[in-house]
């Protein structure tokens, strides 16, 4: 009789039918002999909803003033974040209850905990906290006692009491770091495809499913582009190693894909999937002084701007003098991160700044690369034989990243997908 | 600097315009000098919205099955109770929370308290729960502080740590039970009228607003069916001596009515006010044993079927042997009435028993009845003047009511308000 969790995001609760439809799911699994904690997302739609309501609040009477700091121009305000919490998990909040309610209706024992009361202990960053325990032991009991806990996903507690929000796709994390809360045996994410794939099938029609997935595969693909799972779900899975399983809520029967330790893993290809992402943009500072502290003079202002720095590449200067470096942040950081470079122009002293934002990012990811030698080798050569430049080249043990041409990005994944032979027969 | 407790009800904070207008009269309040704790509701219609999923959560899968118990009968399936609360109470969980957005955008510093969070401690009867206790240190300090507290009203925290709601109209409780709470110096409650008027000034025209009223006088008029405040809420002023101001959202500076001590009124007329109630049903068992414990034998399982029995009136027996006794409850508990009556036919022994729900009750208040001889007699005769015949009468210190053929309501009701002399001039 193991303890199972499960998860469903919103568009698998978007109404009372569907709601009643996981709640079907939960039934069988609860007919199966398993004991559940279901963890859910907020009904589709109502997340944009409040969040609009947030951004509409935190708006001035009068429009168009511009916002202290904007240096004239007219921003919008940013609503309390905490407060943003407390409105938007309300949209759990009214899931979970539902779901218990329907449960109790069809004879399930079943109540809805909210993550104050699991509690889901996180950070006290508001808006995007951080999950640091889940001492769930009045739930895990319950749990044992036979009643099904209805988990709202997404939220948590901040220290002084406060509701907490993880940030979009929050409620992946909270399934997997429930699961690891109450030692379940398995973690289940229902979701609307029907496992993890060689790559996106939409660009691919011949992507095929994966059986199964290491979890430091996933959490490449996750970090990389991929969109199945939230990047720091897969973190809490293999840390506390809890077997997850991705699949759908429409055809829970067919396919699904586990992600599972290395060696359950047997035959090894070099190349087990291939992410991309769009979501990027090139900078590049020409003919900086090539000296000791340099970088640190021109990521220290970034990182205190809030801005995350993907790639970097650095050439060997000419003269021993001046060089030019070049680093990717996401689309959205572009701006940010423009401005913090020329606050800081003097310190760092560049020539001048160029930027790109008709970039992406092309990724080849497998632990198989770890005994086959030349896999970076493959992807740069089959690049090359369709005329695609490499921009910048970033790698790690198991994956390969190269940012490309916004508009090679299909021809390169699709070429990529058949040279390491992923394509479905 | 006093301690000001505001609330707002859900017109008052229908969309996001009204309010940013509540959050004005906030900062009004704030400028004063003074501190403050808001109560708010949910937006007008949420609550409804969210019932109803709450119901629809609850229908069994297939339509025109018959619940166990129900006799055959199609019931309407209740929800879990406690699950409901879950899901009602984040009506008011987002109110709160977009009115602390736009305090705080407009420099007001402000945050949001759930009931869990004040806390308001309340019992365990889910739907409709009592508040016990609201021990809010934490937030009286914040108050003290120079923050805004915004309570989300209508809800609390039942023992286990579980979300309770008051059930309808408890917001107007939450704001009293939290200014008593906090000790505050008022409480004022914004509605969609500007104060209490002698009767509801929608069948008098010539009804007159009340710039006093004695807690007393208010109790009786809220219980009897005036329906500005909610009973409880009253009580609870009462109780721990809260001035309570009853006043309009969108007139604030006109009007309104102080709740008070009888001793700060000076003029004390013999009636106050005259309030009506439709919602009375009448059942009479006629023929009943004029025997020692047969009252014990109706009103018994009428309490443990939940029922609330108001007027009761036994007639002299005629032989000393059987006698008729009719009483009134409301028009929604009429059928668990007869169902109980019919139940234990037996043990109680009538003859028959007919029921009548086109009765209403008409109720004259006053605490200057106390020292006026003759207050009911004025009633009785200008009743029969009008050709309306008394069912039933009960009365109190401070009160007289009768119950009357619901038809010639707003007749009795009028020519009530003009022999008592509380016509407007």
């Amino acid at each position: 009789m193991a303890i199972i969790a499960m998860k469903f995001g919103g568009t698998s609760v978007a109404d009372l039918d569907r709601i009643r439809h996981v709640a079907g799911l939960v039934k069988r699994e609860v007919e199966r002999g398993n004991k559940v904690a279901v963890v859910v997302s907020a009904m589709a739609g109502e997340t944009n909803k409040l969040v609009g309501w947030t951004n509409e609040a935190a708006r001035p009477p009068v429009e168009g003033i511009p916002m202290e700091g904007s240096g004239g121009k007219v921003l919008q305000p940013i609503p309390d974040q905490r407060e943003y919490d407390v409105v938007v998990a309300s949209g759990e909040q009214v899931t979970s209850g539902l779901l218990a309610i329907t449960l109790n209706a069809m004879g399930v024992k079943a109540r809805s905990w909210l993550g104050w009361q699991v509690p889901i202990e996180t950070s006290a960053v508001h808006g995007s906290a951080r999950i640091e325990g889940v001492p769930a032991f009045e739930m895990k009991r319950a749990i044992e006692g036979g009643e099904v806990a209805v988990v709202a996903g997404f939220q948590g507690v901040a220290p002084g009491h406060r509701i907490s929000t993880l940030g979009r796709g929050g409620s992946d994390t909270s399934a997997v770091a429930v699961a690891a809360g109450i030692q379940a045996a398995r973690c289940d994410i229902y979701t609307d495809v029907d496992g993890v794939y060689t790559t996106d099938p939409r660009i691919v029609p011949k992507a095929r499913r994966l059986e199964k997935i290491a979890f430091e595969e996933m959490l490449e693909m996750a970090s990389l582009g991929a969109k199945v799972l939230q990047t720091r779900s897969v973190e809490i899975a293999m840390l506390h190693r809890v077997p997850t399983r991705v699949l759908s809520t429409f055809t829970p029967d067919v396919g699904g894909t586990l992600l599972c330790d290395e060696e359950d893993i047997v035959e090894k290809k070099p190349v087990t999937g291939i992410a991309y992402s769009r979501d990027e943009a090139k900078i590049t500072l020409h003919k900086i002084p090539d000296r000791p502290g340099i970088a640190a003079s021109i990521f220290g202002p970034l990182a205190d701007a809030g801005v995350n720095v993907d790639m970097i590449v650095q050439n060997v200067s000419e003269d021993g003098k001046k060089t030019d470096l070049t680093f990717t942040v996401s689309r959205s950081e572009l701006a940010r991160a423009l401005a913090a470079i020329e606050k800081h122009a003097a310190a760092i002293g560049y020539r001048d700044v160029t930027h790109a934002a008709d970039v992406a990012k092309v990724s080849i990811i497998g632990i198989g690369m770890r005994a086959h030698p030349g896999v970076a080798q493959m992807m740069f050569r089959t690049l090359s034989d369709k005329g695609i430049n490499i921009q910048v080249i970033s790698t790690s043990e198991i994956k390969v990243s190269v940012l490309i041409a916004e508009e090679y990005v299909e021809l390169a994944v699709r070429a990529l997908h058949s040279a390491y032979e992923l394509d479905a027969a």
